[in-house]
């Protein structure tokens, strides 16, 4: 069994479920957390509904404290505390404390990068004004939350239009201000197809934000040191608070100092196994790269789910045991207004970018029998590959109950399931519940051509 | 291509999805239906919701009327018209007009049995007393709603705690009726383990349903024509109105006369193409025969969606294509009380049966992120084959949220994944509809032994 000091770098939700599963199987080894915020194991997915203020404190986002992992689980999570560099020759990491300002070389038998992602935050004109945010840790909600209270900015414009910055436009219109949205692509959520992006871009309209599509982020204006308005490649729009939201990426510098091979995206190149390039260094969560399933290619996504299957596996394998992450299917899902909007697998695009054809059908459905009360309607989006008739992807929007059905495509694509065996799967039904012919099987019938 | 014609006993869901597949096929082809009830393509799933008064009047629950058959699709529905005898070897089937009372053989060129499942009713004491019902038919359910409206029952009973009479229950709770329920089992529920079952008892107790279980029906008391109560192994209960909820048996009678090969149940045996041991004879829905794909055995179940697939297979190779019904998981589910409640696959009891061995997990968690408003809890059972892994079943009872993750383990059976890749799977997740490990997922790493 592996022993010695095991360091990680980085306390959320890869880093922290590796160190717990070698706790797990190791009662006896020492393990050092290095963690630059002050917070362990936190939500971030969770921020746009503190600010939202559904969620009425950000203690209550922190799934487990560094006091607890102390305590409880016996590991030496050390938060303010910044790793500088890595020596993988010497085995050992260059930290800085941030509280007492002084930086020593801890040595590590093994070494667990789990730095995560960093908010996209392009250097434009103004781009240091007050009142500029993205969201990135837990650290960064609370500011944005401070600066709500405190400024009372009234009117907000979000830069982007993926699932962070429409969560934020919506959470902002919760909190009474003006909001406006800007987004490059031709609808906001580019991870899904137009055809099923616009229903999105029109719940937003439907709730007052103003939409500016087709548009890019060419930098701010200010005054005295603080925002006043957010210029793109067509206009001006005042604001006093700017959210930028336009994605993240992997936090691998250290690694790439360090001569560690990066891959898709700058994210650290694993193996099943979670092992990088260098010896007795592995990685997990959003620094680190996945594997597809579906396009077989390398692939990033920043995403808790994923963080935590990655951390578990690296922490079986670090703690001497065998483990592998697959991969991914890209699953993803949010509620957005009135719509919960999920996706799965390829989009039209994606697809169309491997160079494989495809056929695809859309359908609207009810999301119970139709004569139960509360029925809310559903569009579902297939995709399946021509002439095997294998399912590429799914797309779902729609009221109450749509949501979670994606992850019976993500299931189904795991498996390999055609759109013939999405038809006859034995789904539940009952009239609160579903239609008799569930909407994914619906939307599987269109596409084979054999519903009425 | 198949012509001449075609011939379709029962004018529910398996045999109008069979004729409709059939005109859709074959725009000039003869195909006429004999029903012997007023009504085509209702949904008897929906009578107790009609009974308990969320659904306003009985032709909501028609999806499609006899008229719109006639005219809409050109398909001849005969209702109110009786298959009396099928002649296989001269091909024809003997009819009574249940209006005009007359009688007379029809002929096909090919026949589909579709004549669905009876309640079970057995003949006891005073079982023809007036106020004594079962529910199949939309007929008898309109019957209990007027009985309802006319005679202000005050003291139900209900006999049998599977869906429907569990379902009935709560329907009557609603209406303001005292509700009695006698069950022959541990739990209600059945098709539930009892430690799973027993959640669903409490919430029965909890609307403040008297349950009286491990007892078994004797008879009923009666005055003066009409029900006054029920007798039990144990006990007479008083009751102005009965539900009996027993179950269903196949409605094969016309077939075993003719001398057509009866499987599971007395349910009609077919092949994957739905075809009976008679030539050019066809069978579809409650009154045929399934195959388990768990369990690898004939099944039968009586069920809407099954019945609905096995039509749209008849029709297919009815109409000269070929199509196969590759059998059913046994997913079932519904809205008991407060609770949902489903389940796939095999029950601890179904699997010792079949002498194999098995690991179980059970785990309780929240249906949304801890923090997220709303978040209501959810149970979830696994079962898994010892040594392989294979997921044999899953049962799953909570609150918001909980039902149609059952469709997650309806797929991965299908699929025939190990718990291991259900905690693999890339399911969606977002803070209003799952905590980050998805409860399927949590139970799946019960299962294993690896949670925290």
């Amino acid at each position: 069994m592996t022993t010695g000091r095991l360091v990680v770098i980085g306390g959320d939700a890869a880093g922290m479920s590796a160190a717990s599963k070698v706790r797990r199987e190791q009662p006896q080894r020492e393990i050092t957390v290095f963690e630059r915020s002050p917070h362990t194991s936190y939500s971030a997915c969770g921020m746009p509904y503190y600010i939202a203020g559904l969620v009425d404190e950000p203690q209550k986002l922190v799934a487990r404290s560094p006091e607890k992992f102390r305590e409880k689980f016996n590991i030496d999570v050390r938060i303010r505390h910044e790793v500088l560099a890595i020596d993988p020759a010497a085995q050992r990491v260059w930290v800085a404390d941030l509280e007492q300002g002084s930086e020593a070389w801890e040595p590590y038998d093994q070494l667990l990068i789990a730095t995560g992602a960093e908010a996209i935050f392009p250097p434009l004109a103004n781009s240091d004004a007050d009142g500029i945010f993205s969201l990135s840790t837990l650290v960064t909600g609370i500011r944005v939350m401070e600066f709500l209270d405190r400024e009372l900015p009234r009117q907000a414009v979000v830069v982007g239009g993926g699932y962070i910055g429409l969560e934020m436009a919506e959470a902002l219109v919760r909190q009474g201000l003006q909001v406006s949205l800007i987004e490059k692509g031709e609808q906001v959520m580019g991870t899904l197809d137009p055809d099923m992006g616009v229903l999105v871009s029109d719940a937003l309209r439907e709730i007052g934000v103003t939409l500016y599509l087709n548009e890019s982020l060419v930098g701010y204006e200010a005054t005295n040191g603080r925002v006043s308005g957010v210029v793109t490649d067509q206009r001006a729009i005042p604001a006093d608070l700017v959210i930028v939201g336009l994605g993240t990426r992997p936090n691998s510098r250290l690694a790439a100092d360090a001569g560690i091979v990066l891959g898709e995206k700058g994210a650290i190149r694993v193996n099943p196994r979670q092992q990088t390039s260098a010896a007795n260094i592995w990685a997990a969560g959003d620094c680190a790269e996945s594997f597809h399933l579906i396009s077989r290619r390398p692939f990033h996504i920043a995403l808790g789910t994923v963080a935590n299957k990655q951390g578990t596996v690296a922490g079986t394998n670090l703690a001497g045991g065998y483990a592998t992450f697959p991969g991914v299917v890209g699953t993803a899902v949010s509620k957005i207004c009135k719509f919960e909007v999920a996706r799965t697998g390829l989009t039209e695009r994606e697809i169309t970018s491997l160079g494989m054809l495809y056929r695809t059908a859309v359908i609207k459905s009810k999301t119970r029998a139709g004569y139960y009360p509360g029925a809310g309607w559903i569009m579902v989006k297939l995709l399946a590959e021509q002439g095997s008739g294998r399912l590429l992807g799914g797309q779902i929007v729609g009221l109450e109950g749509a949501a979670k059905r994606i992850d019976v495509l993500a299931t189904a694509l795991t498996a390999g399931l055609t759109v013939q065996q999405i038809v006859d799967l034995d789904l539940s039904y009952a009239p609160p519940f579903s239609p008799v012919w569930d909407p994914v099987q619906i939307a599987a019938r269109r596409l084979l051509g054999s519903d009425e």
